[in-house]
């Protein structure tokens, strides 16, 4: 497995990889790697000749009041579980060489990014556009696996390469969960033990919604209202929001569901910030 | 000489010339061609195996109020002018297939469109830079050229190739100008008799004050004075802006002009808008 910081040497690097016609898969990631990623390097190894990973706290997608500084990080162990997965090569830039000055222009997705995530952290999905666009540019991959854990970030990317011709296959690879349900995400390590304890709250409503859906029960704002009991049982949660909305657009769905849906939620446990969400095919 | 609307026959054909090891160049145009763009097919003949011409009148770049509907178009006559150029492909999509649906993915560059013509055209060059980023997804060319003429533009453009950390080298057209001095557009066809013969006043402005910048004039007022009296001599003109900036970033210089400049204008005659502008290299 090969680790790059260059941007050139990067796009030499894959040159050459394309003159010997072998396909590229990109798996972009913010490190302190988990299950979940790993899960995508493995779907990625199944698309492509090439596996690269992008191992990148990208700054501009962070609001000022947020974690980057505090973001976790672990280079070394990132790398052997990149090596465990089967990942060909690492692309691990310095933040200086992706941004060597001020963004003057910036991908961004004004309808999707205005609600759900993106209400409390603006200018979050101009980041990750702009970021993931770059990284797009520097790989030139055949194929992109991203998280379904992610969902709105997942919704927006899919629209990002569609509407801007981007010749990528976009695959999703499911949320990866711990034994309890928890979503794996890099900042559960952030959450101490009684957080932790009820942070399994969010799935557990999540599922709970799920089973009502499937039992026949149709009216979102019902359903909405079995996950927001589970959280409002935690004394630590702190509810950002809990919404139904259409799987394809993101806007609010009104009872009956009669289109692939998706309950989002974001919750706060002290300082830590997680979402999850679920699938509810009609 | 290869003329395609699909853009699935586009990515075919091209990807054709790719698997030959052709080098590819793009000339994005509106149509309606004339001597500006044909200079820049013939400078991008000399850059690459392939040249591909887009012709394609944006509409997300044009506002509301401005002339969409009324942008001239002959599409014979501009494949015979690409044919006497030397370009090889021809690319003029439906409108309904760049954008099959309102586009939720958009490219913008804030800070340098919020300025000159920026400012009377919200929303232009988000316009411009969604469907350049567009077009090259699409093409994926080697080399794209653009004109001078369109300073603004120009500027954005190559900021949009450099922070995207596109694989593209920008190429750069003069501007091409009538015999007294105006300069080439298609929206030229708009002006009656009289205000064509008043529009020379802007390169005849523009031409004076680089006289007298070469003559040792560096105050920025001083020469924009120059540029506005030549409009104001002018009973059809009517300016929109005369700025002096930095080539660079496109912000207001101060005296003394220490940095490679650009005087731009944009100026009305009736409803056609015209833009100019020239170069200062201290």
């Amino acid at each position: 497995m090969e680790l790059i910081t260059d941007l050139h040497t990067l796009r030499q690097t894959l040159a050459l990889h394309r003159e010997h016609r072998r396909t590229l898969a990109l798996v972009p990631t913010m490190g302190f790697l988990h299950e979940g990623h790993l899960a995508l390097m493995r779907q990625a190894r199944h698309h492509a000749d090439v596996v690269v990973t992008s191992i990148f706290v990208n700054p501009t997608q962070f609001g000022p009041n947020e974690d980057l500084a505090a973001y976790p990080r672990d280079l070394d162990r990132d790398l052997d579980l990149c090596r465990s997965a089967g990942v060909d090569l690492v692309f691990h830039p310095d933040a200086r060489d992706v941004y060597p000055r001020p963004p003057r222009v910036l991908v961004h997705a004004p309808d999707l990014a205005n609600r759900l995530c993106g209400l409390s952290r603006p200018g979050h999905f101009q980041g990750v556009c702009t970021v993931v666009t770059k990284l797009f540019h520097l790989v030139q991959p055949d194929v992109a696996v991203f998280g379904q854990k992610d969902f709105q970030q997942l919704a927006i990317l899919k629209a990002l390469v569609e509407d801007l011709n981007l010749p990528i296959a976009v695959l999703e690879g499911p949320t990866v969960r711990e034994h309890d349900g928890l979503a794996l995400s890099s900042r559960n390590t952030y959450l101490d033990p009684d957080a932790r304890a009820q942070a399994t709250a969010i799935s557990r409503g999540l599922f709970a919604a799920r089973d009502a859906f499937q039992g026949g029960l149709r009216d979102p704002q019902d359903l909405i209202r079995i996950v927001q009991q589970h959280l409002d049982a935690q004394p630590l949660a702190l509810p950002e929001y809990v919404e139904l909305v259409r799987a394809d657009d993101l806007t609010p769905i009104s009872h009956p569901i009669d289109a692939p849906a998706v309950i989002a939620v974001a919750c706060r446990f002290g300082r830590t910030r997680l979402i999850d969400n679920i699938h509810l095919n009609p």
